[in-house]
């Protein structure tokens, strides 16, 4: 089943608007099976829309309209769609009560513009929208399907979901592939690759689909059955054996973040945590209190940019400073474990690294860090090598931390 | 001059990627006046390609293909152009001689398919990418151009801005406006255009374009002289004029960032700085440590997320805490005095706030944050109001804060 995505707006043009609506709808048609061929934007200019229905329409089995049905605007989409379908509008009255009862919540006065909101091709099926006045319209004409629907992205997906893809479906006779994605960090795609290619060849024997998603210091795992949910259990149980083999590196599933896998693990176990932060400057507790009710846990930081400060506040010795250098296991160590005395916390992270552009040596260059970690009386060291860039260096850094964390408050 | 963008790429049509490139390139030539009429995106399928051109170039001045140049694709964007134009591929030598430094410097094999990127075709200008490997392209047939360029974005972008827009200036009289952008923080858009309506009126009297352009907490005044960069001056004049009448407000222009404007007085002024966290819990820190070189500057900070805290390492009385709470005036102003002397540092800011979604109350409503600045023997205290998002609030923070500091440091 193919289908056409045609935009509508002068903001989408000159780029004032960056045209997201039509990669969700990529993605969400991608997930029923559904094939788009060709995305078009165009102005908001009759001629130009009508134009290209004339090019899209004969070509496909459905075209997907976006925008151009504000009150401001709705004269063009309508009464285009009206010409080009051959038909007229009129009040459509359950949408024209659903707009006044929207301004009479909001206590506000209607205006004529309003009440045009509710006159609809009489030739179409009306997809209700819940969040919004302007209805979504869904026009046929031998076996070919033509919707168009409101610019505005929570509208546009709103419809989508709840009345237009179960109506594809069903005419199309559809499936509905069910995902579902495993989240890891700390190894590479095409070294995770190389690890589990045995249980990646069981998924495609099995007939399932296997996605690597990779972003800076993470990689997700996505896998697909064409079926449906009906599959689900199976799909389980293959992340489960995922995880058994690489519990250091697969945190969480779906739409889980770090920080809240951490944050629930240290309620449970009822630890405090602090950190002590060099390098990072904040961005670890920042990306650890990005939790609401992080309160429940976090304590405090000591954020020990000079080397006067690591020596003043956090009692790191002037000996390991000057022999070893800030950026070492041993100073590293005596951050983290200082760093839980002076903060009173059970779990105290540490940093220290060259976050770069500048400040590298030969023996110590740009991307370095080394992570310390106090956690139930023992406190340990890791070092990492990252890149050469900033942003990046610092994001893998408190990636690289926290998962660690995470797996040792696991193996507890 | 009209324009039609082209992309290629079915990671564009499933959703994948965004088409990011359309927009950029929608706003970089709106600059020089020429309109972008449509953008299509289609499958990396040479009959679609095609069919693709066969509607569009005929219609306009000028298509800009993006996408589809990469090593293991070439074949079909190249292919097809040498099909579409009745030409034929050879190799280019400067090209040629391009690719094999590129390798040769990074001590990497080149294999067949790099060498076959420098077969380009005959009949076409060739853009030089500076950024990487493939080359773009400039067909002309009857006084009507196509481009082809890199999908890889930054590719694209060099190409554009260095090879495509001087020629296409060049060659359709095109004249480029000049735009330049004052920063502005702590006014909202409305009350800002209230204040500024005569000195607006005056420009727009001039014939010059104005432009509000709002992101949270900020707010750009983008100026604009369609006759181009004859018109600085007058310009500047203008942003000269705004700035002495709202000093508070406008803290740079272009590019500037809040943390680059405050280093750079800091390091004016030989001053050290420092913070005391509790609801932004490092992100003023790690803001202030984003610019390079912010350890000549930047001590260190004390993240004082608990009372216990507040009271232990920075001083806090308990006395404040207890009869005023912690969000409080009072227990700001502790903050950033005792927070300067315990960090040694000569400026010292904190911030004490609830940053929701919970812990409001009645009296101390979620986002209600105090920020506390001790500079040159003096501490004060501002309150804020912001609203109910977490993130904003935290950001909105951040930003009142920076440029309440550079305002005091400028004023010193």
């Amino acid at each position: 089943m193919n289908i056409e995505i045609l935009a509508i707006g002068d903001e989408l043009l000159i780029g004032q608007t960056i045209n997201t609506n039509a990669s969700w709808l990529g993605q969400e048609l991608s997930k029923i099976g559904a094939r788009v061929t060709r995305s078009i934007v165009v102005a908001d200019d009759k001629h130009r829309i009508l134009e290209a229905l004339d090019h899209c329409y004969p070509e496909t089995n459905c075209v997907i309209i976006t925008g151009g049905l504000g009150p401001t605007k709705d004269d063009i989409t309508k009464h285009t769609l009206c010409e080009f379908f051959e038909t007229k509008l009129e009040i459509h009255q359950p949408t024209l009560t659903k707009i006044e009862a929207y301004f009479a919540s909001r206590n506000r006065p209607m205006l004529e513009s309003n009440i045009q909101q509710a006159a609809l091709p009489v030739d179409c099926e009306i997809l209700p929208n819940k969040y919004g006045t302007a209805a979504g319209m869904m026009f046929e004409k031998n076996g070919r399907y033509c919707v168009s629907l409101p610019g505005v992205p929570y509208e546009m997906k709103g419809i989508v979901t709840e009345e237009l893809i179960p109506r594809l479906m069903q005419r199309f006779q559809l499936k509905a592939m069910y995902h579902y994605t495993a989240l890891t960090q700390g190894i590479g795609e095409s070294f995770l690759a190389e690890q589990i290619s045995d249980w990646e060849d069981r998924i495609r024997e099995r007939g399932f689909g296997l996605a690597y998603l990779p972003s800076p210091g993470l990689v997700k795992l996505r896998i697909t059955s064409y079926e449906g949910k009906e599959d689900q259990t199976e799909i389980m149980e293959f992340f489960r054996e995922l995880s058994n083999r690489l519990p250091e590196a697969v945190f969480g599933y779906e739409h889980d973040s770090l920080p809240e896998v951490i944050g629930k693990l240290l309620n449970n176990k009822r630890k405090t945590i602090g950190t002590v932060e060099s390098c990072t400057s904040g961005l670890l507790a920042q990306q650890i209190t990005s939790v609401s009710g992080a309160s429940d846990y976090f304590m405090g930081s000591l954020l020990t940019y000079s080397n006067d400060l690591k020596h003043r506040i956090c009692g790191v010795s002037v000996d390991s400073l000057l022999s070893e250098g800030a950026v070492s296991e041993k100073v590293a160590l005596e951050m983290a474990e200082n760093g839980a005395k002076k903060l009173g916390v059970d779990v105290c992270i540490s940093t220290t690294g060259i976050a770069g552009p500048n400040g590298g040596t030969v023996d110590k260059p740009v991307g370095l860090v080394w992570v310390g970690l106090c956690i139930s009386g023992k406190t340990i060291a890791r070092k990492f090598q990252f890149g050469d860039n900033r942003e990046r260096n610092l994001q893998m850094t408190v990636l690289s931390a926290l998962n660690w964390l995470r797996y040792e408050l696991v193996k507890e």
